[in-house]
């Protein structure tokens, strides 16, 4: 069933009303639409709140292990979407994970340009460890621009001398704001969702004049040395496929854990597509079992952390 | 324990009598007494024949199911190293997997260059095939110039018209005989157990005149369209970093279902000392799943085959 499968869920996105690069306010609107399309399955509860001056929105089920949190963060090119828009994907990953996810209300670009959104997602990451949520218990997901920000998140984090969460797992980051990686002109033809075009104008929106090689914009840029285990998943169809091998190149140089994990043949976070997908199935599958398993093993990769970690890693 | 564990490795390694690009004679029987130093576990069983007319290493466990076989391409710089010496590694990826495990003793360089040794495990393949074994029961492994030789003999299954097996899982492939990936440089002072120098000796004595960048020698220039599920582990501490990091990058491109491990500060081939580091249970504990899951779901696979290959999948 999947090349048909594939095919569908291609002519959705090809024809689709989103526009990357239009106006913000419109394609704001557009995403909320196509996003909310699906009702929530009636046991996912999602409550707003608050968390270090950050809004949150708490996405549960009713099986979640209160003691494991995901940190989640959504797409949307930094000028689009919200916590509330990814209820439905940000559901899904907390029920695979058995863990609750709070989603970040960061602020948006070109209101709020870089580094807003970076400060509102390490705010809130702070503000889980202040309230005494051990680091070894939080997980990063994120998803497009989301999925670059939990990267530059961990970054920002060991810069600013806090520990690392358990695991990250990234769904088609968006991690090079040059927007330069070989797929943006050799896979243009088969993305069907997003254009070299649009991601450069959100990028213009967030950097403003930010050099788009800075490490908490670009982590494909970063220092990675020191980050946690990391998941990378990308479709083959997608402009982006470049910025998730590259990110992966970097974080093996730099001595990080880190598994690259290629699907062929679909789009751009294509995990939001489980109902239709059978790689999204797949996909969500293999990302709750790699923040599982990195969750079981949090003491013994604590020990294991280079001497220069050690000392910021809490009691 | 791994921090210690990877350091006695690395100690291991680094002060080992083998020289890579050292007299052949000589380093075969270096090779020969590192890679049997442990006796084989007593369920295991060797078994010498020949597919066809190449001479080859049965290796089996009790609860081997009979039904499915990995075919087996030892490591050694195309130069070094026998079936023989691989049914320790061998053993444990077939206890694991669940599979009897047929190592090929490919003819080696400098005696017998380029192509012989992907002429031996295309024709060990193909008398699999015709012995009426299904190509969806067949899975490849190889490991260090065994995990490159592995994906060569996809491209050349594709080429000559033959089925793909059902997966292939690769540790530390030597994919790129240029010597040429940036880890060659950035890695050379973490590898214990590899050098620049000595695959450059092997590389020529492989290659002779062949250029390296024919695509049946290094496969991270070749055509990797229509490949079958590519699992690619490497350790971080090896020069051969990057010619898992670019395989994966090309099969990705491609449009192939990859998967990249990454384990950091572990050397070359790391699965072969599961006695002693977790990192390489884990790994093998990986492989085994990844074959087993792509066993498991091979009549979807052949159904989902691009148009272009159904054609040669037999009956």
């Amino acid at each position: 069933m999947s090349r048909q499968q594939r095919q569908t869920l291609d002519d959705l996105l090809r024809h689709g009303p989103l526009d990357l690069g239009g106006d913000v306010a419109e394609q704001r609107a557009v995403f909320h639409d196509m996003m909310t399309s699906l009702p929530l399955p009636p046991d996912v509860s999602t409550t707003a709140g608050e968390l270090g001056g950050v809004p949150v929105v708490t996405v549960e089920t009713p099986a979640n292990d209160p003691a494991t949190v995901l940190l989640y963060l959504h797409g949307g090119a930094y000028a689009i979407g919200s916590a509330a828009d990814a209820a439905g994907l940000a559901g899904d990953v907390a029920r695979r994970t058995g863990a609750r996810a709070v989603c970040v209300d960061y602020r948006l670009a070109p209101e709020n340009p870089y580094p807003a959104a970076v400060d509102d997602a390490l705010a809130v990451y702070r503000a889980l460890l202040d309230d005494g949520v051990p680091s070894s218990a939080i997980a990063f997901v994120g998803e497009s621009a989301g999925g670059g920000l939990a990267v530059a998140t961990l970054v920002a984090a060991k810069d600013a001398g806090l520990p690392q969460p358990s695991s990250a797992a990234v769904f088609s980051p968006w991690a090079d704001l040059s927007v330069s990686g070989n797929s943006v002109v050799g896979k243009a033809a088969v993305d069907p969702a997003l254009t070299p075009e649009g991601l450069r104008t959100r990028a213009r929106d967030y950097l403003r004049d930010t050099d788009p090689a800075t490490p908490h914009a670009s982590p494909v840029f970063a220092d990675l040395t020191g980050l946690v285990p990391l998941l990378i998943q990308v479709g083959s169809h997608e402009i982006l496929l470049d910025d998730a091998v590259r990110l992966a190149a970097r974080a093996a140089e730099h001595d990080v854990h880190v598994e690259l994990q290629v699907w062929p043949q679909v789009p751009h976070v294509f995990q939001a597509f489980a109902v239709m997908l059978d790689e999204a199935d797949a996909a969500l599958q293999a990302a709750a079992a790699f923040t599982r398993a990195h969750w079981a093993t949090t003491d013994a990769t604590d020990e294991e952390l280079p001497a220069s970690k050690e000392s910021v890693v809490p009691q």
